[in-house]
């Protein structure tokens, strides 16, 4: 029995939001399994904002769809047919599934797949989100970048989303007053009827600001990010200070090409730690460490340059110096 | 005998470059001492890239210089006058001397002022540089930030400025390759043959890229940034997974309202710990997280929720809805 299988290919790369025009509808006859291999029709595709990313021809952090490739995806599918003793029919299993009707598992693709338990209560699709990507993903975020401490303010944008509504909630089982920015009235509601975020802040009304303000009164400790751009330095401008950001999703620039967003993709895709300091923190360490300078220059391990102009009317300038590059090491007025 | 004070008060806030007509040269002629107060000659005065920053009236971590006031700088200091038994004349101090001739030191002052102690071969100007705050801020970002660790790629911006130059030989000190960026062949020569950089990249050449890539050849795995925008962008391209960038200043916005750095420039303000991080990396703790997940949701701790589309054809749609903010809760597609 030849069955077929109808698969969304990438024919282009969208420019801005993604149009239909982007894939083409493809139909292809699924050939007789060979040993070893196992045939599952997919039940549920998941949806991500990353897939946004994979159909762009950027740096990223898996090789981006291919044009004439089927997109890729997550997915839960359900074992059909199984030449495979791992596979039986009726086994169902999240992975990689693609945009498809029937994905073909064997060989080296069985491994990216995985099997989902029944478990009473639970819907199957509930190992695409809450225990699968989307939970998995705001459980380490929140618990070993993070580190939520009981009585911290703990921020989440896009937090009516799949990922953003887990990590509140990881928020609240910890203790932190829990508040989210999502944009509408009904997600909003949803958030604090339902999902029991102390406040909801709708971005879209034009006094958010000072309603994050408002429901941010100790400043916020946490920041769970999953939008970037003006919200996010929204939110950065009421940190605490040594306040965490877990950098977790930019949707706010998926679609366009933002080069301000552009440095915080970056620190997603190589999970870079970026610390900002001030020295006036490190007051009490000074005298060690200007000890330790010092021997460093005393033995010729460093070597340090002046360059020097006169008369404090010159100050001015030499502040200027500064940003067209004209000091070599460092700079000083001698009066 | 009445001694005059010359000072440079701030007058206007820059737009752009700091002009001389952003200061006022006032004279002013310096009281008698009171009981505990010494006045000093202020022999240097540091020239620091925040004070761009002080001038301006946007949010930072001391209050920005207010109009009419003396402008604020560190500098170096020589007791000439005291009535306070702690300073005695000779004395030499370093502190925020602020752009004028003499400082007064008394009452609450006293405290922000730091004797110098008297080292051979060591001049006093040191003490606002290799010994003083460039030194301490490029050795609290290298070594509790930082932690370079032997073989690792250090990446320095601003190299050959007062903080880069240190930065990058306490980069060597610990066994890294360092790789400084500055703007002209003289520096990079300095920073080569003086100060024992791997290499140095003149920024100011069109090929400075490739350049870097090729001084970089591991990547790199930490990032002492100066500078910010498109070098920082550059450099954060070439990183290694999981490395450090250090945000000690971002010279580059100082003089424009860049959007982009703002948010770099709240990182610094707020000592803010920005990291990326993707699911991936957490595979071997899948099952443990999972299980976590599971029981919070069957406890009733985490509540979820779906939007859901019908049918293969609609996967696109489905993406664009998480653009839009259609969807609440996990996007799913089903089939």
């Amino acid at each position: 029995m030849s069955k077929t299988n109808r698969q969304l290919r990438l024919k282009s790369r969208p420019k801005g939001p993604v149009s239909r025009d982007n894939f083409e509808l493809a139909t292809q006859s699924i050939p007789e399994l060979a040993e070893g291999q196992a045939l599952a029709r997919v039940r549920y595709l998941s949806i991500d904002p990353t897939m946004r990313i994979w159909m762009a021809d950027i740096p990223q952090y898996m090789p981006p769809v291919a044009i004439g490739e089927v997109m890729r995806s997550f997915g839960l599918a359900e074992v059909v047919e199984s030449r495979n003793p791992d596979f039986k029919r009726g086994d169902k299993l999240v992975g990689f599934t693609g945009l498809q009707e029937y994905t073909l598992i064997g060989g080296s693709e069985a491994r990216s797949f995985q099997k989902v338990p029944s478990i009473p209560l639970v819907s199957d699709s509930a190992f695409l989100g809450v225990l699968g990507i989307n939970g998995l993903t705001a459980y380490f975020g929140m618990t070993d970048i993070a580190k939520p401490q009981k009585g911290e303010t703990l921020v989440v944008s896009a937090a009516a989303g799949a990922t953003g509504s887990i990590a509140g909630q990881i928020g609240k089982i910890h203790g932190c007053r829990v508040v989210g920015i999502a944009g509408s009235v009904e997600k909003c509601s949803w958030l604090t009827e339902k999902l029991g975020f102390d406040a909801a802040i709708n971005y879209k009304q034009p006094d958010w600001r000072e309603k994050l303000a408002a429901a941010t009164p100790q400043g916020i400790d946490i920041d769970f990010e999953n939008v970037g751009g003006e919200i996010m330095h929204t939110v950065l401008s009421r940190m605490n200070l040594f306040g965490r950001v877990v950098v977790c999703g930019l949707i706010s620039g998926y679609n366009k090409e933002d080069p301000g967003l552009a440095s915080f993709a970056t620190v997603i895709i190589k999970r870079l730690r970026v610390q900002g300091f001030l020295l006036v923190d490190y007051v009490p360490k000074f005298t060690d460490a200007a000890t330790q300078l010092g021997k460093w220059k005393l033995f010729g391990k460093l070597k340090d340059r002046e360059t020097i102009v006169n008369g404090l009317e010159k100050a001015p300038d030499a502040i200027n110096m500064l940003f067209t590059g004209e000091n070599i090491g460092k700079m000083l007025v001698e009066l």
